[in-house]
């Protein structure tokens, strides 16, 4: 069942608050492990093709956040650098990547960015409120 | 079903995480008017009874928070005043009481005072950093 249709039936007060461990170490983990288990939960979007202010009708979940998953666009061919514009701006990362741990064994299961939309073209785009958290696991975790 | 056994049934990161006024308009307004509806929902706990770090085990439910019903004890048969004292200390008010505003209406459902627990006796008891949140029906609401 997705989690929008879970939140939608439970009782008052109960939301979808996930620690960033879960996030990773369970949603994005199956997503990569198991498609079956993961489809379904949390709804795909394509971040080029969405501004920032489409994504809560798509993909609204708990208390003002949203939660989805995306893939990373390479901006060239043969390079790592990804691609994060989108028609009205693009994403930029911001601060550093923040390791995730496992609440169990305390192991780092994933790493986290912290990117700022900004309206037009870099370097000249207009910073903007919307916030965004990419989580990705990390490569012991991901084989 | 009781809110614990609910939590426990979910899928990873969903929480109980309940805004002011559905503790209120929808948990506490139950309680008063419908005693059946609420039943089993949330414990009650005899805060008289019990000391702060018993409360966990009482009624866990989301992160680091602890949920229940309680009652209030009058300090003397004939007077308003409230006895928030238990063996080791006792709940003390900080601040001033602050509005709980119904989401859909904007009208004020219930009021929520905030309090610290003093080890010891007052007015000689020590701080300490158990912090609780007290509920209240206004009197709109209650009838």
């Amino acid at each position: 069942m997705g989690l929008r249709e879970v939140e939608s039936s439970l009782p008052p007060g109960f939301r979808f608050y996930p620690t960033d461990d879960e996030l990773v170490s369970h949603y994005l983990y199956n997503k990569v492990a198991n498609k079956r288990a993961s489809q379904g939960t949390m709804v795909e979007v394509d971040l080029h093709a969405r501004e920032p202010w489409e994504l809560p009708d798509a993909a609204k979940l708990g208390a003002n956040e949203w939660y989805f998953f995306s893939f990373r666009d390479r901006k060239y061919a043969t390079g790592s650098r990804t691609n994060r514009a989108t028609m009205a701006g693009y994403w930029k990362a911001t601060g550093k990547d923040r390791a995730v741990r496992s609440r169990r064994t305390c192991e780092i299961s994933g790493m986290r960015k912290t990117l700022v939309f900004y309206r037009g073209r870099a370097p000249s785009g207009a910073k903007t409120n919307w916030v965004m958290h990419e989580f990705r696991l990390e490569a012991a975790f991901s084989a």
